[in-house]
């Protein structure tokens, strides 16, 4: 009946060269310390090496893995260096790749329970695993009224979390233009971000102020609240931030929590980098007053040895999450989702589609064990706390934030422009990269330690370069 | 001066695993046929086979893969199964997990330009490449005002024209309280939700009527939109379908876009399967009028041979989108940034971070070329044209839907109940997958062909499987 054709690539092609990609991965993995690790590009420089169109024939897979070398490499920052030491780590890892690998070759969309029930089930199982292991309340598990997901990063958790408040204070009958949202002036940017993006008015949005440790004021936060209720505005929604991107602040958790009992404002806790930090029974000071919040998130994809994206939300009350996400039009019907025992996990999420991400999660946490998990976030924090000594026992810098798990804030004594020459000259080494902030109107260098080859003389190397290049007090 | 402490997993251990790995989705992808393609799972039913909690020492990676085996795979929806003509396809190949591979081995983060020139170049230059190889408006392209992104889903693309659209309109002094948001009742539900989220108010979010072809009605367009500007309503932004999800219908855009026009209301067109089709030359006749569109988005991840996540976004003033999603913290800045040479695509969509996804894209363009595209959909064209002339001339069944592209919905002559039994009957047999809708109150089974590994036999067993078990009419 047909004339028949045979595909292009088959599985076969697939074994071959797969096997040459991973060994090229396998060979960049252990290279990484022979790239600059800030990208030496101008732009365009990139774009002007590709071709101006799609080529019509096939190419041979040859000539993508030379172009990884020619093109892409020599254009790429490289997160994995064990140099890197900038905004947060990207933490990749051999069992990560391989989960993300494996998740690809089945490439299932696990939109609801029926369509991958693997995909929904490891997921629900793994990060009830994780609320034991990082000692999270158990108003966080799928077996209470909560459970966890997984988000592609902490600004699609903030802005699910601000959904399930507006969601919330909405069904009370407050109005959109009335309800405020709360954060403070050190919360990550994303918090303003999903605000908007969720229609809350720019001119609600509060950022309050942060004491000298760069943590919420909650007096600052009371205050505002109060403000607001006199003006007949509803407080909707408070984001406080267990470890902030700037300076890792940690925001009392438990006062804000219980001023927002009382207000029936919903808390989310924004925990990205500093949540994997939990892992270690003496490093989870920062929960105090967890079992006050609404929503939690942290990032396996910043300190857990887990590829981007994987960002873990939990809610203590799934419901709300569910009524602000969820529409069933007639083609996803199907009899499990009727039956209510099963998770559809697109109701928790804004995108309908989703990939089997918990697998790379599963593969990491079998691979290392919670014992191996203490022992990589311990010997960051031990790093750290060695560079912080050295830096504060040098006089030409000064810390600019009490340091905290594996992030140091520091400046040259020399002020603003010496400190940037400072960095400016680091990272021109191509041997590390590390980058910046402002904290009370200062220009500061951060350092931050969390990546996964990342090892004990990385940080001296760092110490040294730093040593060398910063003049006289 | 440190007790160094080596690391569990090294590159030689993903060079070992990894190759077992590759043969392991080697072998999955050869065996495919061998597997029901709906997961006959019941629910609770992995969530059991897995321990409460996650373990404390590490494990083999022998025991990962063989849980792939024992737990993950009888526990899966084999969408990459050619026997799967359900929702969508799932449209993964060789090169695009190899791609997926890179990127995670990589694992940068593409948040701005400097993060990793390479992956946002890349993206530009091949989002490029695509607006050439569809016939695309060049409007799009990013030498223009315009340009493309990649987001995760055409839901994501969805929300991010809806707050480009609430953007423009707000900085023209509308009330978010006052947009209204139009789309045809058979559009995908992911408008509803992105309108909800984007906070537009769902008591003006009109669904359009659609005619018997199940395309929107331009004249119910119009007739809402002079209603809402009566009551002192401003049309914001119409969300056109280029292919419903139900039935593969074509809202027709010239007459819509020339309405936007003088309503000054954004046009967003949704091509999320269909847009693939337009690789080849023949099958562009939906892009009528596009040149009047907003914004555009499709999925290559549905039907173009590259893994979810890949929705292509494209915006004809990229201006518009990025005041809507721009806020630029201090730790973010940089002299790139600064310049205005470079694209952020953080700007460009909601979540901060983001992977290396061009690069999947990049290895299929690549490793197919464009005449290795078009052989893939017309194929696929040409068997549902040959499934839906034997369907059409079977006296038991009727088509529902004109067909189109790679979409048949028929039903049984006997009505609702004996087609709902055939379906469940079809997917009882484990060897093929469809799901259903329902167009004009009836219950419709659709037949989807476009999974990477379908050929003719497939659709052959697809046939003999339903004349076998379709009751006399």
């Amino acid at each position: 009946m047909f004339s028949s054709e045979s595909f292009l690539v088959t599985p076969e092609d697939l074994r071959h060269h797969g096997r040459r990609t991973i060994d090229w991965v396998a060979d960049y993995l252990s290279s990484l310390e022979s790239y600059p690790v800030l990208a030496k590009t101008v732009p365009g420089e990139i774009a002007a090496m590709l071709p101006r169109s799609a080529p019509e024939e096939p190419e041979p897979f040859e000539a993508l893995l030379a172009d990884l070398d020619r093109i892409v490499l020599p254009g790429t920052t490289h997160w994995q260096s064990p140099g890197f030491f900038g905004f947060f780590p990207a933490s990749a890892s051999p069992p990560a790749i391989l989960g993300e690998l494996v998740a690809a070759g089945l490439a299932v969309n696990g939109m609801v329970w029926a369509t991958s029930p693997a995909c929904t089930e490891i997921e629900t199982v793994v990060l009830d695993w994780l609320v034991e292991l990082l000692g999270l309340p158990v108003r966080f598990r799928s077996q209470s009224q909560g459970g966890g997901v997984i988000q592609d990063s902490a600004s699609s958790a903030t802005l699910c979390a601000l959904l399930a408040a507006r969601e919330r204070a909405m069904r009370g009958n407050a109005a959109l233009a009335d309800l405020c949202v709360y954060t403070s002036v050190e919360a990550h940017s994303s918090v303003q971000k999903g605000a908007r993006v969720a229609g809350f008015s720019p001119a609600h949005t509060r950022l309050v102020a942060a004491d000298e440790t760069f943590a919420m004021d909650p007096a600052a936060l009371e205050s505002a609240v109060r403000t607001d209720r006199e003006a007949g505005l509803v407080p909707c929604c408070v984001v406080a931030t267990a470890g902030t991107t700037s300076s890792m602040g940690f925001d009392p958790i438990r006062a804000i929590g219980e001023l927002c009992r009382a207000e029936q404002a919903w808390l989310h806790v924004d925990a990205a980098m500093a949540g994997s930090a939990a892992v270690c029974p003496e490093l989870r000071s920062q929960h105090d007053g967890l079992e006050l919040a609404d929503s939690y998130a942290f990032n396996p994809h910043k300190w857990l040895l887990t590829n981007f994206d994987c960002d873990c939300f939990y809610v203590a009350d799934r419901a709300s999450l569910i009524d602000a996400l969820s529409i069933t039009p007639e083609y996803l019907r199907n009899d499990a989702s009727e039956s209510g025992a099963v998770i559809d996990y697109r109701d928790w999420q804004v995108p309908l589609g989703r990939r089997f991400r918990a697998l790379k999660l599963w593969f990491v946490l079998r691979s290392y064990g919670g014992e191996g998990l203490r022992r990589h976030v311990r010997e960051h924090v031990r790093l750290s706390d060695w560079f912080t000594g050295v830096v504060a026992a040098d006089p030409r810098f000064e810390l600019c934030a009490p340091p905290a798990l594996n992030l140091t804030c520091f400046r040259h004594v020399g002020g603003d422009e010496v400190s940037e020459r400072l960095l400016s000259d680091l990272n021109a080494t191509g041997r590390v990269f590390l980058s910046h902030t402002r904290l009370a109107g200062r220009y500061v260098i951060r350092c931050c330690i969390g990546g996964t080859w990342t090892a004990e003389r990385h940080v001296e190397m760092l110490w040294r370069l730093i040593d060398e290049l910063a003049p006289a007090p």
